[in-house]
């Protein structure tokens, strides 16, 4: 199985202490949300969001929305069923959101945020038809979440890492998957600007941060990129089983 | 060049027959767009559009939003600089609209709509730094388009298709391209449902309609793809030359 997690995401309410600037009453009023359940919008919110610690990676739900568009009607998820799909959201607590493998990602921003501004002011969620939640949510670290995998299946994305070598990387995760017993997990930045900050990268083998192109891609096309190579790898584990390699013989 | 083409869009402003629907003087209201500018939307205007002819693949900006935001950011187009986007239109007239490779296609859906409200009525357009159009549109014909391609290098992509065939056809664009000098027309259905309907569709070779995967995508996540393996061809075809083949030598 794939755990892919949008890692350090653009997600979050609006900070308490945001919640009386002019910029953000203004939100309030005209999307008819309540302050706890807006989220934190660089469109909306930028003079507001000035003496945010970390601005440059706070504030981009359509980063979200998009990626989750990009990752979930895809044949990883909908044919081969190896996708799991987690957001990592950092404020006002570290927390772990999983995505149902059966959701529908509505195509709507504004339904999108509805949803999410539920979920993270802890309100009641929309559930599959047999009652269980699109999406639930968990306080927990991304080191926690980490801390289950075999660190040689974790990989990381990031302009830091070194470009192509994640092409290495997928014959192998083809075949885990492909023999369907083993986790990886696939680590895509969930904002716009900077780097990844948290303790969890210790948990990522250096060799493991990945580079996949010659410039700073947007995260949804991360994803659809990363979620397109795993299918690949996978189909052609299927069609060269890894049980008539040598290592596999009796 | 890989001229992309989002053909047959769901993207048109209201029908003038439309216009005095209740649904749609409720949402010119709501967001306080001229009627003349207000884009055909399923999520607002679902009852207006019960008697509309093909109402299935009509009224869906999101998904040429979402298709732009997946094309422009790339390495084919921004790196490469082999890319060139357009969006095919049917309503009231077939026009083509071509997208400056320079454009940053604005993240927020209501920006991007009152964008395309402004360019589909014929209304001023953003421009580059030096005043070229980011957007242009022309009444044309898809089929009068693609009259000036080689139609052995016109490529449309369909759940109808061969599956895979692309893969097939992928190592002469990327020398075609990577050599710089030839044009390549790949056709991406810009709506939900339904199926390519033009008479531009006698302009594609049989063995040029391609399925790329088991089930039906999204056509943000099949231009996601396609860029990506065009990419990949471009730079499998840099790494080996085509004068290095036999059928180049002297």
């Amino acid at each position: 199985m794939i755990w892919l997690v949008l890692a350090e995401a653009a997600l979050e309410t609006v900070p308490e202490a945001l919640r009386a600037h002019p910029s953000v009453l203004a939100d309030v009023k005209r999307k008819g949300t309540p302050p706890g359940k807006l989220l934190l919008d660089t469109n909306y919110h930028h003079s507001a969001m000035a003496s945010l610690p970390g601005a440059e990676k706070r504030g981009r739900p359509d980063i979200v929305h998009f990626s989750l568009l990009a990752a979930m009607n895809t044949p990883l998820n909908a044919f081969f069923k190896k996708l799991r799909v987690c957001v990592h959201v950092m404020y006002p607590v570290e927390r772990i959101i999983q995505v149902d493998p059966a959701t529908r990602i509505p195509r709507s921003i504004n339904r999108f945020e509805g949803i999410m501004g539920n979920l993270l002011s802890g309100k009641k969620q929309p559930t599959t038809g047999d009652d269980a939640p699109l999406f639930t949510i968990e306080n927990m670290t991304l080191a926690t979440f980490l801390s289950r995998f075999d660190p040689a299946r974790i990989h990381a994305f990031s302009t830091t890492g070194k470009l192509r070598s994640f092409d290495d990387a997928l014959p192998a995760i083809g075949n885990g998957c492909s023999e369907g017993d083993s986790d990886f997990a696939v680590i895509i930045g969930g904002f716009q600007g900077g780097h990844f900050e948290g303790q969890w990268m210790a948990k990522v083998p250096p060799e493991n941060v990945h580079s996949i192109a010659p410039l700073p891609l947007d995260a949804w096309t991360v994803v659809a990129r990363v979620v397109y190579m795993v299918e690949e790898a996978i189909a052609n584990a299927a069609r060269n089983p890894s049980c008539a390699l040598p290592s596999n013989e009796k």
